[in-house]
């Protein structure tokens, strides 16, 4: 299934002992459904704040309901925050996770003197003006493949820490700085940090070469602080054989002023 | 000040005995902020769930503070959906309402076969096509000057029913459909009794010329249902020498997607 959430009033995507997860509503509403208790696995966890256009989920069930009518049935039982834009049967050795070829993060960015009414846990408010020329140049430096080691939280611990950035760019549209990022995976907070790293080039607190000497030094300190979840969203998820643009393309945009 | 809204949460503009106004919290800061009780007059009321990308307001106060600053202090105030986008000192003869001359609305349909997670209180969703050249046929009838008593709440008594109408247009983005109106004036409920009885047109459900039949016939009974609020953006103020455009051009948009 791909789905799109609005994270703002979750504790993320994972089931967690304190709060609402959307997981857990995914399959509290499966088990109304098919009276089976059913594990939804995604592409990959959200944190608390942090939205999907287009989050990857697969589930096995023995349920006769077809799988294009999950969908349906769901998004009957889901907060309207939770939406199901797409399902379908898969074959059962499809794995929503194992079998990512790629993942894309977009990063929404808000440039004026106020923010908006309708952003203010959609994007992050940024008072200052932003030099988006050195930010693309720092978001440059992020292609290719690197030891991420200095962008990802103090806290994990993973054996491989080498990703592949295939797209890393910023965008103006408007009164918006949009970056988009795709990878071959992200670790924990990992687009957080870019941004946050970026952000410190945009206002000139930092030079674009902090962004080398943070992946050649590979210290977490050499990088900058974790930018806030509210303005980060999963956007695009790839497999060899399905990619979710086919789905969110024209979906996930919300026309309040087009001028 | 030009303000922007978004009405899911409130029982709309006007203070209400019933439920949390926007009118009522906007004065509540501003009597913090000056120590006065202050009556805010806006450029129309707007109905529960319905939004605003361009409110305008005005006040009198005996305040030092400047009038560019007013904006930055009520904004610490206010909760994060009523943003205060641009404050300035005018002629104490301004007056938001009566000097206005000419407002713009857009209303803005999804059109999927599920709804977004971003738009259960921001778009009308509907499931079926929608025959979008049947309404712009059906939205061209109301250029110009009639009689919309048709158009008006059954419920409200008023001496003048005869607007201008100076632009009226449904525009495809993707899977939206986003109605356009722009009119010397609009009644309660005028613009959503305007839509419902084109969404009738555009699922087949009546002819484009019942619009013509309503106008003429000035029964309430000829025009379609009225549609849900929380499509309904109030998107521009004009004034003489004030057009609240320059302020709003490139705030009000949110680029989730702009594929």
């Amino acid at each position: 299934m791909v789905i799109e959430y609005d994270g703002t009033h979750y504790v993320g995507w994972q089931i967690q002992p304190n709060g609402v997860s959307i997981q857990s509503l995914m399959e509290k509403a499966l088990h109304t459904i098919t009276g089976e208790t059913i594990r939804v696995s995604s592409s990959g966890r959200t944190d608390s704040g942090v939205h999907a256009l287009a989050q990857v989920v697969h589930f096995d069930t023995a349920s006769s309901i077809p799988g294009d009518k999950f969908a349906f049935a769901l998004n009957t039982r889901l907060p309207g925050d939770i939406r199901i834009l797409f399902s379908q049967e898969v074959s059962p050795d499809f794995h929503s996770r194992f079998d990512v070829r790629s993942k894309s993060y977009r990063y929404i960015i808000r440039v004026s003197p106020h923010n908006g009414a309708f952003t203010a846990t959609h994007a992050l408010h940024v008072h200052s003006r932003l030099n988006i020329d050195a930010m693309n140049e720092a978001a440059a430096l992020f292609l290719g493949e690197h030891d991420f080691v200095a962008f990802k939280s103090s806290g994990v611990t993973l054996k491989n820490t080498v990703r592949h950035i295939y797209a890393s760019e910023f965008t103006r549209m408007g009164d918006y700085i949009i970056y988009d990022v795709c990878g071959s995976g992200f670790m924990y907070n990992m687009v957080r940090i870019m941004v946050g790293s970026m952000l410190d080039v945009g206002k000139g607190y930092s030079s674009v070469s902090s962004i080398s000497d943070a992946l050649i030094g590979k210290e977490r300190s050499l990088a900058g602080a974790t930018a806030p979840p509210h303005g980060l969203y999963l956007s695009r998820v790839r497999y060899d054989d399905f990619d979710t643009d086919v789905i969110t393309q024209n979906r996930a945009f919300i026309p309040t002023k087009s001028r």
